[in-house]
């Protein structure tokens, strides 16, 4: 059984190639890249042998212990040094987790939209991901999460629960109540609950619960996290789960039989990123202003009808719309690669229910996300309206 | 179906807090680090952004065209930039392959005495790891490989051969010959041919024959290369695969769903060290240093008979011998571990036939090694011969 990679990759490789293509596909925090203050202290590493030989497969002590602290204080989490494991990005420890107990046949409950990596992921170690559209948006409210739904769809076979909070890509976010009815719900059926808070930092509108808390406490619960969207550091690949310490020594020979260890310079790298959440805000500060952008240039698409069910996000780095009387997004987006030269990414992506949409990333600087959005509104108004039937939009269109 | 860490990261995992230990255990070349040069290199990356965003699931284009180059020049092998895929450490593209293509109950076939790591990636995924003790070596002749016996236990179910040339911890090579008889087996069975090279820049006697140009030319051979050992970028976390376009472009997705993509930085100063050779002469004059040193403080142990079995290496990093009168080391190794603080690798992290033989790595600067092989020598020489009964050196004693 092959997997395929998902959409993003193939749009992305296609845009690189682009001479001046405007990416909005991949959720990569492209505001100038990592700090130039984390990449100098990367580079006084450099000037020593501190990072050159092979380290702790759980993952270097002192940034585990840095988590520990950055917790404590960030959230209130008591959480041990034990209890952590740093990874290479949020899905390396995601696939320690999966190859550590999925067996083949077990069933991973994937709600919808979703994340697009889970899926090969659960796939590639023989597991079956479950989808269950389960965020749902009446009249432009607030996305919200369908407890109810993802409790019918648990069976014996559910080992893992996964949800990206904030989401991915809706930009929804979970309030505590919700996330013990969760972990509740995970203890009682004897699955694990993953909470993949890549996101955490990108919180607009009301307050964050993180989950790490519960994860330092229920047997059950996994928090995963990230340096790639608060630090930028996507390309540099570091990433942490806490779990109870019964599960971190568990997985940790099986992050081992696939990495060995994490990049160790990058691990002293995220040590100081940690040390400066001022690095963080002023990230967020440019985030917020793409997000002002992306919704104030899209706002006359959604006026005259082109896009539809974009809800205003309250986090991440994402608007997500509906295209109406298209059943797939897929040809039109590729078709818009190469007319436009703009990469979004289709919404089957997120799952089979949400084929019908698109997702846009505005975590770019103002002037290039401008001309983009311009780009896309540009297909949408005059490309669109030319092409033979809208509602046929098929292959043979492109 | 947990895993055990093998014993090396285990005693690594302690002699690293031991205040003034000696590590020659871990296959890490200690001789000073990376090259400045290399490192310089990276600072030099590290002063713009182009290693901060994710980047293909592959492999760095560039690095991907410079090892066809490297290949071409170095083997005379013809290798396309679409059969090349680069990874996290050689252990990554080999967990790609093994969650690609290992269905439960698949068999891989591990000629012992084999590097300890395979084991755990192969059963991470639910294969099964067949050892067949297949070096032999009499009276002191370099060790041969036991092609019949590895034709013995071929099944209906062997999917991977997996081999490290020159190997660990032997330091054997292979010829062409051997090679290709090998490839035909593949061939003809249909199971995978993996070849691992880590070591192909440490072969002090004879010539080395790659397997790079076989991977490129048949369907079931697969090459697996490293910056680790000639580079010493261990730490780095920088390999690579060479095989049929048909299998990487199967396993790319793979590779994607565990890493999403190797850490960019470390790919674009892989390129860099590829354009100096020069360096890796530079780390192959140290590693024979270490090589002529433990050699000759190994001799006395060896003419008093309290080591046995040692033959001279060809290649790679590592002293490896027998004790004689002990049925397994691991005990003896901790022992001495905690009593002289020395740490070396017990012989069953390498195959179950060869628990009572020690692994040593002289792949170190010349001071330490000689006080690392003269604390070893102290403890067999006087620590040992006061333990109660060396023959039944158990448990109990430590």
């Amino acid at each position: 059984m092959g997997l395929s990679l998902y959409e993003i990759k193939k749009i992305e490789s296609i845009a690189r190639q682009q001479k001046d293509g405007i990416s909005l596909a991949q959720a990569a925090l492209r505001v100038g890249g990592v700090h130039e203050a984390v990449r100098e202290h990367a580079r006084e590493v450099l000037l020593t042998d501190k990072a050159d030989y092979y380290g702790d497969s759980q993952g270097l002590r002192s940034l585990r212990w840095d988590l520990t602290q950055y917790f404590k204080k960030r959230y209130g989490a008591q959480v041990s040094l034990q209890q952590v494991m740093v990874s290479h990005g949020a899905i390396g420890a995601f696939a320690a987790l999966c190859a550590g107990i999925l067996k083949p046949g077990d069933e991973v409950v994937l709600p919808e939209p979703t994340y697009p990596a889970y899926k090969n992921t659960v796939s590639a170690v023989g597991g079956r991901a479950i989808f269950v559209p389960a965020y749902v948006s009446d009249n432009g409210e607030p996305w919200q999460l369908d407890i109810d739904r993802i409790h019918k769809t648990i069976t014996s076979k559910t080992k893992l629960l996964v949800l990206a909070n904030p989401s991915n890509p809706l930009g929804a976010v979970l309030k505590i109540e919700e996330l013990e009815k969760l972990a509740h719900l995970a203890e009682k059926y004897g699955f694990y609950l993953v909470i993949d808070e890549a996101y955490e930092d990108h919180v607009f509108t009301g307050k964050f619960d993180s989950a790490v808390g519960l994860a330092a406490r229920f047997e059950h619960v996994v928090r995963l996290g990230s340096f790639s969207k608060n630090f930028a550091m996507s390309g540099w690949r570091v990433g942490s789960m806490v779990a109870s310490q019964k599960l971190i020594d568990y997985l940790v020979p099986f992050q081992d039989a696939f990495f060995s260890c994490p990049n160790q310079l990058v691990q002293f790298a995220a040590s100081y990123a940690l040390s400066r959440p001022d690095l963080i805000k002023e990230a967020r500060d440019k985030v917020q202003d793409g997000y002002r952008i992306a919704m104030a240039d899209l706002a006359p698409l959604v006026e005259n009808g082109m896009i539809a069910n974009m809800v205003n996000p309250s986090a991440a780095f994402f608007a997500f719309f509906k295209v109406p009387d298209c059943q797939n997004t897929i040809d039109l987006v590729y078709d818009m690669l190469h007319a436009v030269r703009v990469a979004v990414v289709p919404g089957i992506d997120f799952g089979p229910s949400f084929g019908n949409y698109i997702r846009l990333c505005y975590a770019r600087n103002p002037e290039y996300l401008r001309d983009g959005i311009g780009r896309l509104k540009n297909y949408f108004e005059k490309t669109l309206p030319k092409r033979v039937h809208h509602q046929g939009f098929e292959q043979k269109t492109l």
